[in-house]
């Protein structure tokens, strides 16, 4: 009897700490730090403060689940892009599409306030090592590239901090035309430099 | 007699709102856009907060200076670059090194915040729209690029781009040997793309 109704209670419990991150990234990347408060983000799932406090007691404890609920998130799209393709435009507009959702913004909100908030600081850097790290060998092989050669791993690794520019550019306005041009023009050199 | 005396008192609140100035970009490359209010930056300054507010009113009178200041900084910064030179690892390097001081820093944030702040968003978006475009300029005449080459104007976009997204890269930890690799291998490229 006690397991069967705990059952359904977890289910539950695990549903609104799920909403409460999830709306914690929404709030983040709306709303920026400042304005991703305890309260907000409760309201924002539909879940009354004091719920949202029996999850996390502090906004520290909050946010910290969302940055790895973040990691988690970006590290579930990566696995989930498509396999090496012969298409460089292709796989150069997936890397870079990467960096220009919501997920990218909430973790552009959380990773300039880390540089400010020292209780967030090495929890971000930390798992931004790690997401920097799956990053480039999910570019290595959606690329097909061979690292062993001469210069290639720099190449990719540019690639990347294009991409992330990219997205940084198209925070404040709509950067998707210009964004289009230069994905099309830099496939051309990724083809030309690993000889696709 | 009458003007004699006003010019001393002249330069000083001159130089007192230079100071402010100086210390708003401070506070924000190293404290963020939260932690920047006025009082930290007069403190900052050594200047009462009396005195900030006689010069900026508000939060977003001082901000909203800070914002061209660091705009008219960083065309300064710009200005100050080398003539054209047959070194694309050093012109490269030189584009590299706008977006990784603190100056750069302070416009992150402002960046950031402005998605967030309405106060801020028209302003640092016209502001970052201008900047882009003399940096864009700047870039072709350092590299002697030519634009009525096709695909030339995306190529020194993704560049800068690349440029920024080292920047940001850079904001948590130092950075500093790893985009050195990657400079090299992109001056490389880029020689090859714009057959300097």
């Amino acid at each position: 009897m006690n397991t069967r109704g705990a059952a359904p209670k977890q289910d539950r419990s695990r549903a609104t700490r799920q909403r409460l991150l999830e709306s914690a990234v929404t709030c983040l990347a709306e709303h920026g730090w400042s304005g991703s408060t305890v309260t907000v983000v409760a309201e924002h799932a539909g879940v009354s403060r004091g719920a949202a406090q029996h999850h996390f007691p502090t906004r520290e404890d909050l946010f910290t689940a969302a940055v790895e609920y973040v990691a988690e998130e970006r590290s579930k799209a990566l696995r989930a892009l498509p396999a090496p393709t012969a298409d460089t435009r292709a796989a150069v507009a997936t890397l870079v599409a990467l960096y220009t959702g919501p997920l990218f913004r909430a973790a552009l909100h959380l990773w300039v306030a880390a540089s400010n908030e020292p209780q967030l600081g090495p929890r971000v850097t930390g798992l931004e090592a790690r997401i920097g790290r799956e990053t480039h060998r999910m570019a290595v092989d959606l690329l097909g590239a061979d690292e062993a050669a001469p210069g290639v791993r720099e190449t990719v690794q540019g690639l990347l901090d294009m991409a992330r520019g990219l997205g940084l550019a198209n925070l404040l306005t709509d950067d998707s035309a210009r964004r289009e041009r230069v994905v099309e023009q830099w496939a051309r050199i990724v083809d030309d430099v690993l000889e696709r």
